[in-house]
């Protein structure tokens, strides 16, 4: 059910003729309220799409009605122009909306737009916009999974999720299969919910979500210019759960989908989990979890089912985390392959058949601790990356 | 001629049984003086391998008659056992070479010795020792290409260096083709002159070489556990050249080496480098340049002639470069694709179908500028670092 899980809440999508394919390219999310409350978290990239730079204002403004997305272009680096696009794809959709039996009145600076795909390149504006239109008569409180279906580019499924509170819920969607890095949201990610919550609330649970979740998954270590996760109020369930209780229900969602984007990330074959252990602060681990996440050794080793800790601990000893290199140790999928920082278990043990791998690394150095998510590097990352314009 | 052009060297290369190719796996290159002097420079991942740990302590002591080098086996995170085995091989090169007919009496602490290969694993010392008394019989002023070739792993040539002073000579050798990243040398590399110098100026001389050479090509963003750079000077020329001559000498050969090993960097298919200009620092200048060197986008898409300047500009938006995002030029080979942060010439104009790639970024913030050398990213990258452990 997606983002139209929660009352309050309808959606859209439809095929606008962005993408050459033909497929669903544009997707409409429409929050009826009665609230319209919004918190946002976007790319930490200091190259920012038009979208983004637009949706930080109109997030700042603190309500939010209605969602465009659209994939088959980023508008990124589309300098000037592509901000007036933008602005223009906002003004035309607070328009349409307000003159259709959508039974709403709002202004430009209550749509929020999000895009994604090629980098550099202005999007199609006649198309975009008549797929807006197309969009707003569509509207339904079935349209979550064909909205979800819009925003695919490289990914092969959409991505949807629903987290049921105590007479309220959270829905979401998301897309994204490559540029995916943390330190950001890193795809684009709406979730709904029929709470009610005040823009503070919104916020605090959006961004304790995203910091376990969302920056917590690297693909490919490369930081996308599109980013944007944002979190839509109805207040339609006349519920208003605590903070904890809205925190929980949102990472929950949010754990779902970045679960799902790391599962669909471009050419994986496997599905990993760096669990780093012992770590003097979280942030060690969190620092230790990315590096060895990051590092294509590391990554290619796995694609060719070799446990190979020598890359993984050359990996963590780039750090700045604290530990002592004879001291720390290692498993693959459960087996000790290193202690001490030196060999151990024997890797023949080490069963990498299966899709999920599991790594641990026990720093040795203090309480904390800290799950990085990624995936391996692939004959088929390298082909859908080199002949994929993104 | 590679470290046997100056006078006063001797080398030698053999198969000790190392690597199962049954390929040459041990080298030695010994210094007959009259000097004996040393600088080092070593890998900062804090991950190091035995003999690493070992170099260093010898290189503090000032002076250096031999080095033993070997492939197949890189003697890292393999504990105490594997510092021991560091030693003995010293020890054993020290006594062998004292009682050969080499003409020598020297110490454990006077033999630097460098490894690489698997990660991980002891190295057979039976095989290694019996290598070096090989080695040691094979002692010759020829013996430096086949030095060179002992310490090939995934090379697919030996890399050699010879730059000529006036009255006295830089010789040099180098592996590497993997697992290399700046922040340090990233390979094996043993620099020689017949040079008369002291050690603050070998050391100065080595120190200022490598920051412009070794440490600013990146050909996977993987930080090595055994990286080594030895410059050994036995002032048998009897010539002491001024502090910038020596310099400009031995920045020539590293610069030379680091081409080398660029140019055969595993399954690559593009040599590429990244000139960043206008940068208000020179640091500014190189972090920009490492940070589109390690980006798989930018690299998956070069290997597929794609001049995709939308993910440069991703790249360098992950920096703290100082620039404006509207205010970056970007060029692919002499093409300004873009201007201002937008699309400017138009990119079919790009030709990428030579090996050699050069991408110009012009930040626009200042007067500095770096050159950072990298490589694609390629099929043949994924199915070297999948299917051979290192």
């Amino acid at each position: 059910m997606s983002v139209t899980a929660p009352r309050g809440f309808r959606a859209a999508g439809v095929a606008a003729g962005l993408k050459s394919s033909g497929n669903a390219d544009v997707a409409l999310v429409v929050n009826d309220g009665p609230d319209a409350g919004v918190a946002g978290v976007f790319t930490a990239n200091r190259v920012k799409a038009a979208p983004v730079l637009w949706t930080q204002q109109v997030v700042r403004g603190g309500v939010v009605r209605a969602v465009v997305l659209n994939s088959g272009g980023a508008n990124a680096c589309t300098g000037p122009a592509g901000f007036q696009d933008t602005h223009a794809t906002a003004e035309h959709t607070a328009a349409a909306l307000s003159g259709s039996s959508a039974r709403l009145l709002l202004g430009a600076g209550e749509v929020a737009v999000c895009s994604t795909g090629l980098i550099g390149e202005r999007l199609p504006m006649p198309a975009l916009l008549s797929g807006v239109r197309t969009a707003i008569r569509g509207l339904s409180r079935d349209g979550g999974l064909p909205a979800a279906r819009a925003i695919m580019t490289t990914d092969t499924r959409p991505k949807t999720t629903v987290v049921k509170g105590s007479g309220w819920t959270v829905g979401g969607m998301a897309k994204g299969a490559g540029m995916l890095a943390p330190a950001m949201a890193t795809m684009l990610c709406v979730l709904t919910t029929d709470a009610v919550a005040g823009p503070e609330a919104l916020d605090a649970a959006l961004r304790a979500a995203c910091r376990v979740t969302f920056d917590r998954i690297d693909s490919d270590g490369c930081l996308s210019t599109n980013d944007t996760v944002l979190l839509l109020a109805s207040g339609a369930s006349g519920v208003e759960p605590t903070e904890a209780e809205l925190t929980a229900a949102v990472t929950a969602a949010a754990h779902d989908l970045a679960q799902q984007l790391i599962a669909d990330a471009e050419g994986a074959t496997k599905q990993i989990a760096i669990d780093v252990v012992g770590a003097a602060s979280e942030d060690d681990a969190v620092e230790v979890g990315r590096a060895v996440a990051r590092n294509n050794l590391v990554k290619t080793a796995l694609f060719g089912n070799d446990p190979n800790w020598g890359r993984i601990l050359a990996a963590v000893g780039t750090t700045t985390a604290a530990f002592q290199p004879d001291g720390v140790d290692v498993a693959v999928n459960e087996v000790w392959v290193c202690r001490a920082g030196a060999a151990a278990e024997d890797r023949s043990k080490v069963d990498l058949t299966g899709r999920d791998v599991t790594i641990r690394i026990d720093l040795h150095a203090g309480a904390d601790a800290a799950t990085i998510w990624t995936n391996d590097l692939s004959h088929a990352y390298v082909h859908e990356n080199s002949a994929y314009s993104t």
